[in-house]
């Protein structure tokens, strides 16, 4: 096992705290287990050409936080607590975009990295008592929810989903509803339903990324059309109707995930309107509707006269919380037939314990003051987000300007491998969704996703300074003596 | 709207009882929705050619059981709450084994429906304090449990789970475990890692009806090896490893769902010799192992020595509560690695705090004492089951000896037309699962499976007595003025 280490005397991270970041790194991301002895002060001095006293104070840094400790007479090891919270990431595995939804998920895991990677609420804003608490006032159902539930799901949450829908103007009925584990169930159940491996269907570029994973696994073709900011390119959106009869179009107008654009009226009538021209079917994904922090999105979709045949797809995990694993589709009732049937081979039913906890939170009107309360909150930290890339990104880098959801989508030009300032992010203990992983096929232009929904505004700012700085650092690299990469060797205990 | 009604005089049964009976039978099934105003005394006895008294004595059994109400002046009409209670089972629908699943999810939820359809624990005994009581004590945990979990599952329950497998003697490891929403997932999972359209698995016939419908979505052709008293026909087994290659063989060695049949060591050890001979993997689904009650089954195929390959399921809906949709795999390092990439396309996750009600609920020995507790009382019931039979079914009827799970798989002459005694007996208020579901391809027998983990002994008996009444009754049909099936026209409040 080794530790590696660069100190860089032009960085302006002063040399202490480049030995404490980078060892920070390489004990989260699971390089240096529990256990492993550090090197002493002084060997590691002489090894860095530092004064001693740099690595003293970059050991005292990472014994503050609980990552290392020192045994009297026996040296510095990786604390079994380090080990506890390190995110069991291979950051020596060669980046495949493939993996990177197991990685942010495994990332977002490990306390010590600031993760921009994930598009989820911040657990710390969770209505958790609201949740978790009422499963107390549901004594009495405890015996009626413990069985299987039905396959469509539990009667009293798709009641209150068609209350919920219709708020929203979508015409709804508790019978045209499948209650599901989350969105991603919802997807796969509707995109398994209406193809078959061969098929192509259309989503925008960039899209939700664990949709990318879900059409390889299924052998479909995607075919795109671009966001720009107010929506799709509807020429190109008609040209692609026209030659190449998708199976559907999956498509998220409010605060699309990853570029945060919401659709302006104007296109969502536009899309319909083509796809009623060319009959082609919408699967419409509005799970970020209700996080908006300008004004609310125009209409859904689903809500415009006509629009019986839109598939209508939503979900909690961004606006509640995500490990409740609830979402639903909405559906005219020969579509319920298949789908009601796929959910049946997929796992028979979801748990009717949590099924009713958000049916009974959106019936006393938990949900809708829970969303009024986090909602400034959030916009807090859009902005906030919007300050940092202001003042810690150099000038050639781009961003989006999200009016909701959770997410900034960033361009500059390439000059990273692909993959390669994810996975120095990643070292370095920040999380970042790679652009790689979202369809873009762009070689010239790289792009990223930072999600600002988990962070505080100083936790974000911090994470964006130490990214501007790799980025710089990237843009203006030359070969030097100075900054050159040192592997030291170490010994377990 | 019609009331269908048939007086049998040569039946057994009242005439008041067989009135109210079948009144009761066609609300249940949602037949005669709320509000139906029905007959009055004097037309309906004179329709049916009975005593006035017969239809009030009728009329005041359906009242008290808060079927049917009176309005003084206005007539008698079927009641709100019998139609909150009735099962939304269209029975007119044509009979097809493919709605078999959903309606006996349908009919479990119908208060008055003694169903002997699913193999399920009863609610009643569900550890329902232990588990949901646990929520409390989790409080500290609350805000950890409600993000997105690991695709994985939850580290505490993979743990448990490992020393669950250990104690069956599986070497296990908790990077070997994969958490599903029950054992149901765990199966689709597996059958699409391994398979595409139009390869071959096999299976027992009788087997687990979920399976049928996941093998036809699929688009899998079911190969079947017959089971035997004491497991498959191995004679049989080997000529289909060695002709047909199937990509798996999927099999319940321990109380076979739904024959009851605990397969012997002996039939345990030829299944993994020959599935090694010819390179077929075994897919093992022990979600019965638990529920033995004359002595414990034979160690697992999994752990049996050089069993590595061997895919194992696993699963509580049977043994704690089926609400909770906790299941998991078990596998090697490379399949697992296939799995979790369908998982994370399936649903992302599942929920992480039901995940670890069940991790501290095995931890704490919680399990073991709900299994000791619980054994003894299935045991009665099984036994139970068999008194009733023995008293209640005509000598032509056999019945497989369960020696642990929930079934009990019957076998008679082919009386009734295909799903006719299924539907007779849905539309008496009692649930059987029809032998069709289980691919059973035999025109000459009827198979009928009927579970008695969920009632008493008392009400299997009841409904057995029923079920015994409508097989003789068939078996000794002429047609005759008596019993003549009378259709008496209804109005609407």
């Amino acid at each position: 096992m080794s530790l590696y280490l660069q100190i860089t005397r032009k960085n302006n991270l002063a040399i202490y705290r480049q030995v404490a970041e980078q060892i920070r790194a390489q004990i989260n991301t699971g390089r240096l287990p529990s256990g492993t002895r550090l090197p002493t002060v002084r060997s590691l001095s002489a090894e860095l050409g530092v004064t001693p006293l740099t690595v003293h104070n970059a050991y005292n840094e990472l014994q503050a936080d609980g990552l290392i400790e020192s045994v009297v007479g026996r040296g510095t090891y990786v604390s079994d607590e380090a080990q506890r919270d390190a995110m069991p990431v291979d950051t020596d595995q060669p980046f495949h975009p493939d993996n990177i939804l197991g990685d942010i998920l495994h990332i977002m895991r490990a306390r010590h990295v600031r993760s921009m990677a994930v598009a989820i609420p911040d657990p710390d804003l969770a209505p958790i008592d609201e949740i978790w608490g009422r499963v107390n006032q549901l004594r009495s159902e405890w015996i009626n929810l413990s069985g299987y539930g039905e396959i469509e799901g539990d009667g009293k949450l798709r009641a209150a989903l068609t209350l919920w829908l219709e708020d929203r103007g979508v015409k709804a009925a508790p019978s045209r509803v499948l209650v599901t584990n989350g969105a991603m169930q919802a997807l796969n159940i509707v995109t398994r339903a209406l193809t078959k491996p061969g098929d192509s269907v259309l989503t925008e570029e960039p899209t939700f990324l664990g949709y990318r994973h879900l059409l390889k696994t299924q052998r479909i073709r995607p075919l795109t059309v671009p966001v720009l900011p107010d929506g799709p390119d509807i020429t190109r959106l008609e040209q692609i109707l026209k030659s190449e009869k998708p199976r559907f179009y999956y498509t998220i107008p409010a605060f699309q995930n990853p570029t945060g654009v919401c659709f302006s009226a104007e296109k969502r009538q536009a899309i319909l309107d083509l796809c009623r021209k060319y009959g082609t079917q919408i699967v419409e994904d509005d799970v970020y509707s209700d996080l908006y922090y300008d004004q609310p999105p125009p209409a859904a979709i689903a809500a415009l006269p006509h629009s019986q045949h839109v598939i209508y797809l939503g979900g909690f995990s961004k606006t509640i919380m995500s490990g409740l694993r609830l979402g639903f589709i909405h559906a005219s009732p020969p579509l319920m037939r298949k789908f009601v049937a796929l959910r049946r081979v997929s796992d028979l039913s979801g748990a009717p314990m949590v099924q009713r906890l958000l049916a009974e939170f959106l019936n006393d009107g938990g949900f809708k003051r829970h969303m009024r309360r986090v909602r400034p909150i959030y916009q807090q930290r859009r902005n906030g987000m919007h300050d940092g890339l202001n003042r810690f990104m150099p000038s050639f880098v781009n961003w989006s300007r999200p009016t909701g959801g959770f997410c900034y989508w960033l361009d500059m030009p390439r000059i990273f491998a692909p993959g390669a300032l994810y996975q120095l992010a990643l070292e370095n203990g920040i999380g970042i969704a790679a652009g790689e992983a979202f369809f873009t096929h762009d070689t010239q232009r790289e792009h990223f996703r930072l999600s600002f929904g988990n962070l505080t505004t100083e936790a974000q700012q911090a994470g964006i300074e130490q990214l501007g700085r790799m980025i710089r650092e990237q843009a203006s690299k030359r070969p030097g003596a100075d900054g050159q990469l040192k592997e030291i060797a170490l010994t377990d205990r």
